[in-house]
This record gives structure tokens, C-alpha cells and sequence, in this order.
């Protein structure tokens, strides 16, 4: 079975760190990630550049990921201006967070729900003016759904209506997204079945899951079990949340493809070649902790060579 | 369901760590970890006190543990010579670890299977002729059963023969411990049903996992799903065989004990009471890096107050 790994380094860990990353240095990372097997990367993020600064290229690094055939071209549009900006860029997946804690929304985004939705309903009315052949995927993103910071654990009804309105409103999909480090494997299961039941399991694809309380490659075996096939991880666990060192933010991509690699799943992706590309954000990026456990451990004697014996056995069964 | 934790830091953490943990600290250590509400701890192990100075108390730190009434003292012995010191000294559990790997068993015990096997037939010998009531439980350790450094992957049908000869030399259990690291979540499914297919579920209850590649968490969703209910755990991650920064040995017993909870199981132990505890680890060895997520992050707000709730559910249903 086929797991895509979401690289979203270059945006959730980029925005998330004091120093700008270079844009040439953001394109070799790019096409580091593509020669590794990376099928799909979060570039940028379509905000105000004096907000988030480090991602003012992003319009740029778009367009010249798209020079890469068969890579989608993901970016994160907080409202309709920044879906403007994405189309016009040429990106092949649009994520709009809602964050289903209402005080968290006012906090980051100084939207109400009823705003955000406002949102999501003018970017799917603007994808829908494309030529079918030209519109990307749309997915709306539950942010802190296990749970906020501020209102702490969020009713079911109010999660369940949010999914309902995100795809009433047009989004191809919604992505549940651990923005507080608060997911368990218990809440994972329960969490996606639920939503999965409300707006159908085709809907609900992809985790986007954070590792702050350990948890983070747990929570994804749990989301395997519920039938989650997509899963966000960023290289080096940079970005997310970071409260203290060792605490890393997003999962780790290295350690993430390691273990689904291990449990048989497909990812298409080398871990050779993630060290490659993780070595680019290590230069890049000299002053950032970069987290994850293969890239120092390694991995195990006789691995890849027993990986290729169980490939050549399924080959030949 | 309850999941019983084993704290193995003042033995496999306090092993690995350079500096020696005064006698009055292991013993403040193992008073807090009681107090927890940790049910079973490895207090130590019977080797010469030349080769593990660290662990040379170990009789005495026995006795005093002795005095917590319900705690099952537990001791790692590698040797008949060592486990008659652990008889005297009064351990509730002994355990002796074999290397399904020889080249591993070689170079870390000086000794060949056969050689291993006789010593467990020794020790149990030596328990058979204690009262019934006096007798300790008895774990044979399959060490580097996930893959050795010097060997790789171990042939199946070497681990189960081993295993099957451990409880013909008259062990009570037999233990799997991924003593390089080198365990990923199908393989821990795998191989426990393929040991408890060969000895029995009931012979096999434990794990010893260690967070090398960042999947020791994940390893024991995995176990659990197989029907493990035994995990050894340390504070801060000490011990096992950490590479590098971020790198922990042993999964970490505050994020073990979190993840536990998070999905329902019991596992009796105050994570506040265990952050207490490592606080003792931390004072008395200063020097030493503490791994773990939760310690740094916190629990996530409204966690104790949700938890109280299901539990009043529960007492209700």
C-alpha cells in the first residue's frame, strides 16, 4: 500500500524559524526533496510578506517547482487575496486552515468562524472559474482539532459542523491538522472515524501531526489504522511548535518514511536520499536545531538489503 | 485495561551513564518513583562491581527497595554467581539476558548459547530449591532480537529455538528486547506472534524498547496491538545506547506513561508524580541529558480534568 508523505519544510518549518532561508538555497532543497522521491512539498505560504517574511519568494519557489513533473506544488492561502496570488503562482493544492477553537481563530487569523468559512466559500467560487483541467485541489485544514492552547479540547458537534461546512462551502478535503502537539493514538482513531463518518472517508485523507509530547510517529501508526493514506512531516522536524530542545515540532520526514518503509508501506522515497536534502537545510540553516533520529542513528545493519529481499519476494509471489 | 510499567533507569539508565549515582539519591529515586505510583522497578544488576562500579550497591538498594510494600523489586542477573546474589539480597524477579545473536552473546557475555542456557538451568535450579512462597519470578531477556550491530537480522527459527530452550531451562517468561534500536512497529506485531505461537502468550508478556530511531513510542502501539501488556521504561530516556543529541536510549517513562493514559489504559502512575522523580535524576546527575517530550511540553490543557471525566463515566457506566 501507497502512504504519500507531505514534505511541508519549506513552509510550516521556514515560517517558523528566525533566519530566512535563501532562495536558491530553497530551490536546491526542493530539488533535493524531488531526487529523494518526494511527491508532493508545501512550498510557501501566500501571506503578507511583512508578516511572514521568510516566505515572501513564495510565489517564486511556486513557479519554479512546477518545473518539476509529476511533483505537486502545494502552498498554504490563509484567505481569498493569498488564494489569488496561489492560482495566479500556478500551485497544484491549496490548504486554508480554520482552526475549529473560535478564540484561536480570532488569535491567529482575527477571523470568526463564519469569516474563515466566508473564505473558503470565495476561493472554491474562484477555483471553479478555472478551466476544469487548471483547478488545484482544495482542502480545508481543522486546525487544533485535538485540542487548543487556549480553550483546551474542542466539542465533536462543533468539529463535526466545521467539516460539513468546509465541504459545503467547496473544499475537495479535510485535512486534520494537530496544531497543538495535542493528538494521542486513542483521539487519532476516534477522531478521524468520526469526521470520516460525517463527511465521507473520501474527504478525509490527510493528518497533519506535530511531535511536541513525543507522540507524533504513534499518532500516525493510529491514523494508519483509521485509513489515513497522507500524512505532513517536515524534514528535520523543523517548524511546529518547538518548546525546548528535543521537543520538535512537526514530525520528522526522515524518521516518518523510515517507519512507514519499515511497515511495509510504499512511499517512493529514499532515505539516503532525505539525509541528502536534509544536509541542504542543515548548510542553509546553520543555526537551527535540526531534530530526528535516523539522520543520527542510522539506519539499522543489513536493512536496505533486507528491504530489497522482501521486495524481490513480492516480485516473485 | 491495565498496562504495567516497568521502571528499568536505576539499572539500564544508571549502567550506561559515566557518573555514579550515590546510594542515598537511587534510594530518594526509588522512594518518588513508589510514590508515583511505579509498581515495578529494576533496581539493579549482580555483576562484579569492577565491571559496572555504577551498580555496586546493588544489594543494598534490593534491600531498601524490599521495604515498599507491593513493589516488585527487580534485578538483572547475568549469571548463576549473580543470581544467588540476587536470591540473598531478596529480588522479586531476576532477569538474565540471552543474545540471540552469538557474536553479540561473545563479545558482551564471553559466552557461547549453550554456555547461556546452562547458567538460566542453574539459576533455575537454584530457585526450585527456595519455598514456594520465596520463589522469584524468572524472565529470560531475548537480546538484540529485532537485529544485532554485528550480525543484522537474526533467522527466525534461531530466536524461537532460543526461546523455546529458555523455558525448557526453566524460565517463567521470555522477554523481547530491541537492544540496538533496531525495532519498527511490524516487526515488534511479527515477531511477539511468532514467539508467543512458539512459547505460549502467557510466556510472553514484556518488552524492552528502546528510542534509537525515534520509533520506541510507535513500537509499542504495535506491542499492545500483539497483546504485550509489560513495558520497561526509564526516566529521561537514560541508558540504552544514545548516538547523539536528541537521541534517547530507553523510551521515556513520562511519555510512555502519557501515551498509556491518552488511550485509556491504566497504567496507576501520576505523570506530575513522575516529573517529580526525574527532577531527583536530574539533581543527581547534572551532567547527564534527560530525554522526553512531555517534561518540556506539558500536558495538554483540560488533559487531567478530560481524564477525571472518563473516569467518572466509567465508575457510572
Amino acid at each position: 500500500m501507497e502512504i504519500l508523505v507531505s514534505e511541508v519544510g519549506p513552509r510550516d518549518g521556514l515560517q517558523n524559524v528566525k533566519a530566512t532561508m535563501p532562495t536558491a538555497a530553497k530551490k536546491a532543497w526542493i530539488d533535493a526533496l524531488v531526487a529523494a522521491g518526494v511527491k508532493e512539498i508545501e512550498v510557501g505560504s501566500f501571506v503578507p510578506p511583512k508578516l511572514i517574511p521568510q516566505l515572501a519568494d513564495t510565489a517564486e519557489i511556486v513557479d519554479y517547482a512546477r518545473g518539476h513533473a509529476g511533483l505537486t506544488v502545494a502552498a498554504l492561502v490563509p484567505n481569498r487575496r493569498g488564494a489569488e496570488n496561489a492560482l495566479r503562482a500556478g500551485a497544484h493544492k491549496l490548504t486554508l486552515p480554520l482552526s475549529v477553537s473560535e478564540a484561536h481563530s480570532l488569535a491567529n487569523l482575527r477571523k470568526t468562524h463564519d469569516q474563515v468559512i466566508e473564505e473558503v466559500a470565495g476561493v472554491a467560487a474562484m477555483i471553479r472559474e478555472l478551466p476544469e483541467d487548471q483547478r488545484p485541489h482544495f482542502e480545508g485544514s481543522l486546525s487544533t482539532v485535538f485540542g487548543c492552547t487556549l480553550e483546551g479540547m474542542i466539542p465533536d458537534a462543533q468539529i463535526l459542523s466545521l467539516a460539513t461546512r468546509l465541504m459545503e462551502a467547496g473544499c475537495d478535503e479535510v485535512g486534520l491538522s494537530d496544531t497543538t502537539g495535542y493528538a494521542t493514538p486513542g483521539e487519532v482513531k476516534r477522531l478521524v472515524k468520526l469526521v470520516r463518518g460525517e463527511v465521507g472517508d473520501a474527504a478525509v485523507q490527510g493528518l497533519h501531526l506535530h511531535n511536541t509530547r513525543g507522540l507524533g510517529l504513534a499518532n500516525v501508526v493510529a491514523g494508519i489504522d483509521a485509513g489515513i493514506t497522507t500524512f505532513d512531516a517536515s524534514q528535520g522536524g523543523l517548524g511546529g511548535c518547538p518548546f525546548a530542545p528535543g521537543a520538535s515540532g512537526n514530525i520528522v520526514t526522515e524518521d516518518l518514511v523510515f517507519m512507514l518503509q519499515s511497515m511495509g508501506f510504499e512511499t517512493g522515497i529514499s532515505i539516503d536520499g532525505l539525509l541528502a536534502s536534509r544536509r541542504i537545510v542543515a548548510d542553509a540553516l546553520p543555526d537551527e536545531p535540526l531534530y530526528g533520529f535516523v539522520a543520527d542513528a542510522g539506519l539499522p545493519k543489513g536493512w536496505e538489503a533486507e528491504r530489497a529481499a522482501s521486495e524481490t519476494q513480492k516480485e516473485n509471489a
